[in-house]
């Protein structure tokens, strides 16, 4: 592919995808961006979003370039910004670094942008050609997306299922219905993209789950995310896994909890809770925990259960992306812990998925898709 | 390939494979069996089984020829009996016809035959070649093979679920949760190659099916399978649909079972019923009736719902082979329908699955698999 007197090789654009990848754990809540710079047919220099509102990626490859980069050409993964904000913008580094060709993957949705870089870069006499690896760089970013074009997290839910549909067994137990590459996959894939996991209180006393990402692969940077436990009667047993550590971690409880329980929580270690408004005197209301997860600029909300949490973000239209791993073993029982919520009556008022695919897993299928929901 | 001096081609396998396939769902309880005749590179007959115990492929194949059969090759896909049943020996009729080389696909396993077939062939100076598509003819007549040395039915349990587990919306509900492509998938195949469909009589009431194959492929031919409902009260409704029509049925009820029902059924065209034993006041037990249609000479039986007579045949380790169509939407509901029983207590001690394959209907999963058990 050609842009100027440029040729551009396949892997540029792979390794700009790759080098944005490998960010995405931790360049929340920018976005994953990834820039090479390319000069007579050789990468002279690479960059990817800096974390906490660092540097972005096409600073980096130019601030990296041990060469002069006047007429050099730069691909990267998203439209630069040409905007002030909390960092000045990329498009004018780019202009005064002389760099005279620009590859772009895919253009930025955030409304101060969506164009507009691009524009500005084509009236200082930069070529501009835009669209590579659209679908994955779409996709490696539909959080981002979604959060600067309406405030509210992106929200995945996970769950591991028998193929008879069950979460656990009659008696609750769970470990492990999926395989150890699904497992893997979950932590080094999902949780690696999550800013925040959420479960219900439920889990943590079934399950006593760490929410920690544990199986790490070497070519991905990562952080932990936000261990969100919905518990709205401060039922957390304080031996469980997720008070045994420093990591941060956010009850959202009610005006119910009893006061011992919120002294405990802000003595611990970066604990803290959230007050939520209680539904039926009973669950709280999940769209608050929703809206306050965006004020916190969480972009990216991972749910792993239990089935009556995942239950109520379905029930309330909140679920954007689902990955199912279903595995081949029955668990059987009628009382058998199962996705709940409210749900539907009629089979064609289902909450349906698109962009459906198949994987697998050792002999696990995991299915994921989009959910069809108006927003 | 080579036999003898004739030159077997990949497409004479293929055409024998088809042959037996075309009458899978009308040769039971016989097995299945193609069989194509060669002569100088050229198909110069071929036959396959005949319904209700009738000619056996060999034989067809032989007295459809049209020209000598001296120095011929036969490809067919079981091997060919040697001992007087139902029918004389096949193996006779292929040496007396003065057929030189014969191809199997694969050994019969009924105990009868295993091999000595082949000896028989041999000792009369005919070459024999074994094995060709043996995993596809394996599979196309597990059920004749489970049912010759065990004497009961291959059981195959079919499903469609939302990827939420759910059998059916929180009001019963299931038209359709599967795609059309699926539903015929389980018409022209699963159904066209059972003898016997069975259903619970929660699933009459809430589905009222007619349990009939309905979309059918012209490549085949087809049987009705039997119809059977597990109904330990007699609570079939008198006009549902499987009273509809004159198609055989067979009710199993228990002694509880209204004198009125029985009589009902007595007097309607084709309906039959078998009386089974009642566990704890309330079930039938599965292996009296999986015992009842062994005896009948149903050699495939395949278990359609609902989620509790599903669930006793896994209970009682009874399934050797799972479809399980997953529909990616949600219907959500504590309450709805999933597979039942009385599953187990530890993940580690679940059924599982091997040979576990995953396929795409439209937007649906289908997953398929063998179920580990000892017989």
């Amino acid at each position: 592919m050609k842009i100027g007197s440029e040729d551009i090789k396949i892997e540029f654009f792979t390794l700009a995808y790759s080098l944005a990848n490998r960010v995405k754990g931790i360049s929340s809540p920018n976005p994953a961006v990834g820039a090479v710079i390319v000069k007579n047919g050789k990468v002279v220099s690479m960059g990817a979003t800096e974390p906490n509102y660092g540097k972005h990626a096409e600073i980096v490859a130019i601030e990296n370039a041990k060469v002069p980069l006047k007429n050099a050409t730069m691909i990267v993964t998203l439209e630069p910004h040409q905007f002030y904000g909390k960092n000045p913008p990329c498009t004018e580094r780019i202009i005064e670094a002389g760099i005279s060709k620009v590859f772009v993957g895919t253009i930025d949705k955030n409304p101060m942008v969506n164009g507009k870089g691009i524009a500005r870069l084509k009236s200082a006499g930069v070529e501009v050609k835009v669209g590579f690896l659209e679908d994955d760089l779409l996709e490696l970013n539909e959080d981002f997306f979604k959060f600067i074009t309406t405030g509210k997290p992106f929200i995945t839910v996970k769950y591991a299922m028998s193929i008879d549909g069950k979460l656990a067994t009659i008696t609750g137990d769970s470990k492990w219905i999926s395989s150890e590459s699904s497992r893997e996959y979950v932590h080094s894939e999902l949780r690696r993209k999550a800013d925040a996991i959420l479960v219900g209180v439920n889990t943590i006393i079934a399950d006593n789950p760490y929410m920690t990402i544990r199986y790490k692969k070497k070519e991905y940077l990562y952080k932990q995310p936000l261990r969100c436990v919905v518990d709205p009667f401060g039922k957390t047993p304080i031996d469980s896994n997720v008070f045994s550590d420093d990591l941060p971690t956010l009850f959202f409880v009610s005006e119910k909890t009893s006061k011992d329980f919120l002294s405990y929580v802000s003595k611990a270690n970066n604990k803290k809770y959230e007050i939520v408004s209680l539904i039926n005197d009973r669950y709280l209301d999940v769209n608050e925990i929703v809206a306050k997860l965006g004020e916190m600029k969480i972009i990216n909300l991972l749910v792993e259960g239990g089935g009556e949490v995942i239950g109520s973000f379905f029930d309330n239209n909140l679920v954007d992306k689902v990955f199912v791993f279903v595995s081949p073993r029955f668990l059987g029982g009628k009382g058998a812990k199962v996705i709940g919520g409210k749900g539907i009556s009629k089979v064609e008022d289902s909450i349906k998925m698109y962009d459906v695919s198949a994987f697998r897993f050792e002999d696990d299928i995991m299915i994921k898709g989009y959910v069809e929901k108006p927003y």
